[in-house]
């Protein structure tokens, strides 16, 4: 048989296959690659705590009886989930954000909760989302699972351009295109490590509101800021409900349990044959997923909800000792990129890179092509494997960049890498005389 | 706003809640419209014990170290699952069927399973689903989100009409469409009640390899079979990989923890632009649930994976109890259904119902219209809820006929809703004289 969806050939996605390989061919190499959070405080033992302390929350604060607390652990429940009052406690607490429980929708990951939105804001071939580049894979996957056409806005260290953002929504209604909404992560973003300016996050919404789109807010990384100050989150700055937050579990309570979320306190009236009365974007969102997975896990739920609430429903306390890791482990990155690539005073450096004051990423450029087959010799010469920018810029950019992750490496373990890193350059610039200014 | 996806307006979710708002408001009315599984053997602290078996499954039999158990339960992980080599143990032992592991994709449910091999066979607009009808709502959903047009073949007693099956694949094709596959539940189907014969099984897959189209395999009440003979599985006897396998635990351990999984064994080769060497479908069906949710829930599938080894890896011995439980109350239904209804000799009779062996559903066909209007009556002034069957039909039938469940009730309770549907059906026939031979 051939002939499958187009979707099932994302080149992003082949990217991810040859990175998991060269890292089963090479164990012994640094990996800069690996996104997935900080593994050194997971107990499997709390697992069983987080069941208990959720059951006791069902009985003792819900005052559920023992067949309401069964049901609620084993059987089909409430679509938008149950941890919701949860959800909006944390983000009271740590964001000193309120909203409707109601508007939140509990989700297979923040994944599931992408391909919901977008199957939903994407009505006919006329609507177009937007989305600053270089893009998390994550969402063009939805995206392209959804059918929903993606167009690039440019991004700088500041997050995305504004201009560009503005330029692009008018040239798409100039074709005759609906443009819907605009996909940002505002801290820390991944790939780039690039953090928006208050000034800007509350120009992005006037622009969203003057355009009638909606804001697509994905944060996952503003609780690892490192020394940065906090900035409100663009859900918090949204006086007219154009922002769409999604929020994900996975980063501080565990990837693997797939648990996230959308707030969506949209209002959505009704245009079509049957007038129905004004309902939340949510529940519409919440309908969508009962013919996706149904209600998200419900054990995966109550570990999530354990968690939250042995945490006095606080992520940041919850996840200081990471926070702490991660800190470090950039310091050690920036430290360590300048003392191997610092430029020569009088000479043009050809090597450079971001400086993110959070998150898990920074971006390197180099003064050669960044692709799969220079990350296959580098790995296999040279004994550290990063990940192409390029794939997230779905192949119009990005091509002397390299993503490195320093989120699972203890210090020495970036140290050496970054020195290997700098091996490489000096390989290539042997090969090949740099020509200066080309990166 | 308005503007979202069709998708969301979807008729059977509205009658859906028309059901839940019903059984809210009339609290004390028998519902045999609750499809979901028996509750009365679940136990919250069976779920850290089903943890520790999993976790020593994962030390001892398969010799993980601390680290690698840690990262099995915190992280992403494989997206295929982890307890697949468990699933292909379960069908060898209850069903005598051998897999290979790696065409099994663990999914968050057999809802998601549905959604990604919709998503798959539909590439373009020419691609068809056939499906026996009345459906799974479920099914129907996953289509609608999928964008995957599907075409309904009848069904009677004895499961899908194969006659009618070779005639919609035949008009399909003259239309100039492409019939990729058809949808069956083989065993006492959900909302019919019906099961095909082995004569038919085999027929079905001769069919489809004579017309070179798939068989999705939907079989979730094969467990609970009454006193009927154990007859193959479709995937059991199919010898040209023309079956697709869809499984759920929902009905056997539980229906909250959304776990689930698609047998997919079926070679791809590549036909585009770039060559690639064949793949299992189950692999491209992995890279498109790598952007719905990723991995299916650690904590889920580690749940599931300690079920499944403490009853030896077989279903049948974990859910005898629930067997018996479906059996006696199908017992009481087509009894009560006797005594209630049965036609008085010499008269002929103005309901009727069918009589399936097993399984959790009987439809019963009424002398008046089974509708919303008369749901909603049937329960505000006689107590008694059920499922208006035209829902399954997509409009298209089904209009005199209610699906009545038994799976959460006692056996007093079944019997009290029959004798209330008793009432209602006196109460219609003394407003509306029955013309003989109407229903």
């Amino acid at each position: 048989m051939t002939d499958l969806h187009e979707s099932v050939d994302d080149p992003a996605l082949t990217s991810m296959t040859l990175l998991n390989e060269l890292a089963g061919r090479f164990p012994e190499a640094v990996s800069f690659s690996a996104g997935r959070p900080f593994e050194g405080f997971y107990d499997v033992a709390n697992l069983s705590q987080h069941l208990a302390t959720f059951r006791r929350h069902l009985e003792e604060d819900k005052g559920l009886s023992g067949e309401q607390v069964r049901r609620t652990f084993f059987q089909y429940g409430r679509t938008k989930g149950f941890i919701h009052e949860l959800i909006a406690r944390q983000l009271e607490v740590d964001e000193g954000l309120t909203v409707d429980p109601e508007s939140i929708v509990v989700t297979t990951g923040c994944q599931e909760a992408m391909l919901l939105l977008l199957r939903a804001l994407v009505r006919d071939p006329r609507d177009v989302i937007l989305a600053a580049t270089p893009n998390y894979v994550g969402f063009i996957g939805a995206a392209r699972v959804a059918g929903a056409p993606v167009r690039s806005v440019r991004e700088h260290d500041g997050g995305i351009d504004l201009e560009d953002l503005e330029r692009q929504i008018r040239a798409a209604r100039r074709e005759g295109l609906r443009p819907r909404a605009c996909y940002v992560v505002p801290d820390f973003a991944n790939p780039s490590g690039a953090t928006m300016s208050l000034v800007d996050r509350i120009a992005l919404l006037q622009l969203a509101e003057r355009e009638q789109i909606f804001v697509i807010e994905d944060n996952p990384y503003t609780l690892f800021r490192g020394s940065a100050p906090q900035l409100p989150m663009l859900k918090a700055l949204d006086e007219q409900h154009q922002v769409i937050h999604l929020g994900s579990f996975a980063k501080s309570a565990f990837a693997g349990a797939r648990v996230g979320y959308v707030i969506a306190d949209q209002t959505v009236t009704s245009d079509g044959a049957r007038p129905e009365p004004p309902m939340l974007l949510a529940d519409h969102l919440a309908k969508l997923k009962s013919m996706v997975t149904l209600n998200t896990s419900t054990v995966a739920q109550a570990v999530i909800g354990g968690y939250l609430l042995e945490n006095g429903c606080s992520l940041k306390r919850a996840t200081a000792r990471e926070a702490e890791v991660y800190r470090q482990n950039l310091a050690t990155m920036l430290g360590s990129l300048r003392s191997v690539f610092e430029p020569v005073a009088g000479l043009p450096g050809d090597v450079s890179w971001n400086t993110p004051e959070g998150g898990m990423f920074v971006v390197l450029t180099l003064p050669f092509p960044a692709d799969d087959a220079m990350l296959e010799y580098s790995a296999s010469r040279f004994g550290v494997l990063w990940t192409p920018m390029h794939h997230f810029y779905g192949g119009t950019g990005g091509f002397h960049q390299a993503r490195l992750s320093f989120s699972v490496l203890t210090p020495e373990q970036i140290a050496l890498g970054v020195e290997r890193l700098g091996a490489l350059v000096q390989d290539q610039r042997a090969k090949q005389p740099v020509v200066a200014g080309r990166a």
